[in-house]
This record gives C-alpha cells, sequence and structure tokens, in this order.
C-alpha cells in the first residue's frame, strides 16, 4: 500500500491510499484521534470495529477515535482513498 | 448554498456542499483552524488568500488556519464540495 502526502497542518493529515488488489491495511486503532476514509476510486472493504462495510467511489466512512479500523482491496482494480486524521499523529 | 453534514466529532466535521450555478461561499477566515475543500461534481472557483483556482472533480485544496477561502460555482451544472475542518467550531 502506498500513502502519499496531500496536506499537513498543525491539526490534521490528508493523505491518499492506493492500494492494489490485494492490498490492504491491517486493522488498527489511535486513542484520542479520528479518521475518515473517502474512496476517490476502486472499491474496498472496511472495517470499523465489529461492522465491515464495502465501499465504492463517493462512499465515505468515519472511524472514530479508539475504534479498530483498516481496509482491504479485494477487487481486482487498484483502489484509492482519501484519508482525512485528525489530529495527526 | 446548503450544507450537508456528514460526521461531526470533539475533533472535526466532514460537510458536503451543494452548489447550484451562480451560489457561493463568500470569502471568511477561521483562527487556529483549517478547512479542506475537496471537489465531488461540477467545478468551482476557490479562493484562498490571495488566490484564486479553478477545481473540477478530484481536486482539493487546503485553507489554512486565518487566510480568508471561499467557494464559487460559476458554471452551468451544480457542484458539490466535500469540506473538512479541524477543529470544529
Amino acid at each position: 500500500m502506498q500513502k502519499l502526502g496531500l496536506f499537513e497542518t498543525e491539526r490534521f493529515f490528508c493523505d491518499v491510499y492506493c492500494l492494489l488488489p490485494q492490498q490492504s491495511q491491517k486493522p488498527h486503532a489511535h486513542a484520542g484521534a479520528d479518521k475518515i476514509y473517502v474512496v476517490l476510486e476502486g472499491t474496498v472493504d472496511a472495517t470499523i470495529g465489529d461492522d465491515q462495510v464495502a465501499l465504492g467511489a463517493g462512499d465515505c466512512v468515519l472511524a472514530p477515535a479508539g475504534r479498530a479500523h483498516g481496509v482491504a482491496n479485494n477487487g481486482s482494480t487498484p483502489a484509492a482513498l482519501l484519508v482525512f486524521m485528525a489530529p495527526r499523529p
């Protein structure tokens, strides 16, 4: 998985994550920081706590602070996500 | 202009702004809060400080804390923006 930094301030970062088919970001949690995934292209399966949701272009999901979250590209085409997180780690 | 709240946490909000042709958000500034505009559809002209930039679908721009920013739909079709701001006002 590739992470490309778009913006970073004292308060947040905004990255693009690129996942080839079968690539994933393993579920993990951040205490005190919230994250949003926005799908730009392709499809991903997002895990947010005990929930799993399939996301396509234009879909977005919130991973609240402290809740485990991750994304997996189980499709056959590359996927790109816009990722916001505040505060930045 | 319509604002639709998507997510709000202690640390940020994420809204969708919908601007019909000729609608705009007048330039304004927030001390201590950064904002990102992401164009979902249509086109807008964004003002960030003294800079003006034309944005289309998939484009995004950062308005750092304290810098005046606004968006105007000068096109002929509706525009939709994803707007992320931290911390929330």
